[in-house]
């Protein structure tokens, strides 16, 4: 069984959560079986929508999605419900990944989950320090701390260059959701 | 139908080719034809595998899915055959581009494929100008020259905070191939 590792995919750039899905592809199409947990977002983001489908032809024991948000975006502060959820999908989480059942693990969102106070830092930390050996780690989302950064194995840094939200551009259907 | 944009995925870390990928998921999510043209690489990489494996299932309609490499890396100076592989795939991608069937159309690595001599800027900038405005296009790989980016809409840099490979870690199958 090859050594796994831990990545970060964090900053302000796009393309996050689509390396972390395109991650999840390449995994799958190595006979890898992947859990992708999403936190957060809980909206039908035209990427779960496949990563669906995809679950339902290969089997839940190739790839398992969830999503641990209450399908709206938090603004302001978050409400007990959210963080409910959160530590709950968390959990989950933790479950599938000490199982042995998945090589490839995704907290897609979770940097967020932390920023907004969902999640402590410690319970992240601990989460990480569980991972058995074998399994391939992926946190995604802005505002990583740095105590995450300091423990993972890999960081990739998505830095906005040019983004056309600045001309005005809005979150469209299939592009960003 | 919606307007669509020029993104670049470019720099010195992990995920800008998954990137693409999970923004092609994503975009079959909702319904949109994907045509991904890969440069250079031409091995079949799990992620090309598991796509070819969806192109099957959902009709070539939905995803086409093509490499124009010769299977190997390029070391050294390229030879005539790998800049004709090149030369023809742009040419491919070109007329599925403004064919009107796709609504992403991603070229992976095609910036590597530039900075290697397999294709000259000129042509690359003519192909951006080519484009339907209706269709997103993709534009990956390290290296994007600077009058790249200036007429992409939307630029990525995927920066390499921390990587494994510096530790000694090889390329490993589901994970980096």
């Amino acid at each position: 069984m090859q050594q796994g590792y831990v990545h970060v995919y964090t900053g302000n750039g796009k393309g996050k959560t689509t390396a972390a899905i395109g991650l999840a592809i390449r995994s799958l199409g190595a006979g890898f079986a992947v859990y992708l947990g999403q936190f957060i977002k809980g909206m039908k983001y035209s990427e779960i929508v496949m990563l669906e489908k995809l679950s339902e032809e290969l089997g839940s024991s190739r790839l398992e999605v969830h999503q641990y948000g209450r399908g709206c975006f938090i603004r302001r502060e978050p409400a007990e419900e959210d963080k409910k959820l959160a530590q709950e999908g968390l959990g989950q989480a933790l479950a599938a990944m000490v199982s042995g059942r998945f090589q490839l693990v995704i907290l897609d969102e979770i940097n967020v989950a932390l920023h907004l106070g969902l999640l402590h830092e410690q319970e992240v930390l601990s989460f990480v320090e569980a991972r058995p050996q074998q399994v391939e780690l992926v946190l995604t989302g802005r505002y990583a701390p740095q105590a995450l950064l300091d423990r993972a194995d890999l960081v990739t840094e998505m830095q906005e260059i040019r983004h056309y939200y600045r001309k005005g551009v809005e979150a469209r259907k299939g592009i960003e959701r």
